[in-house]
């Protein structure tokens, strides 16, 4: 596989969907690859139906490694159908989140760990990572004062019920793999605007497969 | 937790759900614990849904290893809601299908291998393992035949599809699983009948509970 593979990373409302589209848009000055974007679990109706199990507000009952497994499940069918295959045609592939997320969020947050989180993962991907991990870093406080503001435009779903510690130790998860993965992932001022988030984004990019990769 | 958890394998046909039934029925004859039957994902909404999705006939283009996490994740959410009450509360659990499964068809049939199904269940399990399994052995073919004289009277589904090498598989992986476990896991002649496999279970399930834990 010769293509290129650039995740984003977040906590909510740090701006990496906008980010993400602005990146998309301004990326083919730099490039004659083919840029697919996607987020998990698009573009896959299998993973589409199990991320309706997982986002249901009505699965309050819902334990922690069982949401673990199901967005390892939905990981696992997204990169078969829809990231591979790019890859393999040489092409570049931005995605919205992808296991970072998962450690973040079910390791730290929810307190399982992060090995366990790892493992299944790893069986999940079989060892594919992304060779570059653009984490948009935001005050948690502010994160979701950002996504109250957009309600209406967004959609509620059953993450939004958790609590401001919560969204704190989803934080504290990615500095920490931030602090694990030096060279893969790099963190990018989210308190900034839209456009320099983008910005900063696209520099980070052609420093990175400038040195590693063609972009 | 000081209840009593066995469990029934067995590759499709073997019997084994009958073999259940008729075990619960006499098993009260010989302890005073509850008797709950129950069978992946039985008795949680969110594993039922998880199975919906497992055993849909359209979805041919499932990966395996995203029917392996989905099976681990309905198998977590049914242990954590149906099985662990009861065996905290010092009653019996009679379960069709377990982790073993998982390994016989996705470790060994589907050429996952057994290692990395093992770790997404150990994740999943958290160690549980039953006391007893009740492996149902049967040649292949012949529980073929027996699905397809009963069609009309059980459902349907995508794992129906597989061609006989598979189930011929899935069997291999029960017999290495047996030479692994031989403490926990014991043989039972599937050919036989009804009545006298019945027998022969509940002549195991009262050996090994007179020298492990107490009916």
């Amino acid at each position: 596989m010769n293509g290129i593979f650039i995740t984003l990373e977040g906590p909510d409302g740090s701006g990496k969907t906008t980010a993400l589209q602005a990146i998309a848009k301004q990326l083919p000055e730099y490039t004659d690859k083919k840029i697919v974007t996607t987020r998990e679990p698009g573009g896959s109706p299998i993973a589409e139906r199990i991320r309706t199990i997982i986002l249901n507000p009505e699965h309050t009952e819902m334990d922690a490694r069982t949401e673990a497994l199901l967005y390892a499940a939905s990981r696992r069918q997204h990169l078969v159908e829809k990231v591979i295959p790019v890859l393999t045609n040489g092409d570049l592939v931005l995605c919205d989140r992808f296991v970072d997320s998962s450690i973040a969020y079910q390791g730290y947050a929810r307190g399982i760990g992060e090995e366990g989180i790892f493992q299944i993962n790893d069986f999940a991907t079989e060892g594919i990572q992304p060779d570059l991990t653009l984490y948009i870093d935001i005050d948690p406080e502010e994160g979701i004062n950002r996504i109250q503001r957009s309600e209406g435009s967004r959609e509620n779903n059953r993450l939004d019920q958790e609590k401001l510690t919560f969204h704190e130790k989803v934080r504290e998860g990615y500095l920490q793999l931030l602090k694990k993965h030096p060279n893969r992932i790099v963190k990018i001022d989210g308190s900034q605007s839209p456009e320099k988030v983008a910005e900063n984004c696209i520099e980070q990019i052609l420093t990175h497969f400038s040195t590693n990769k063609k972009l």
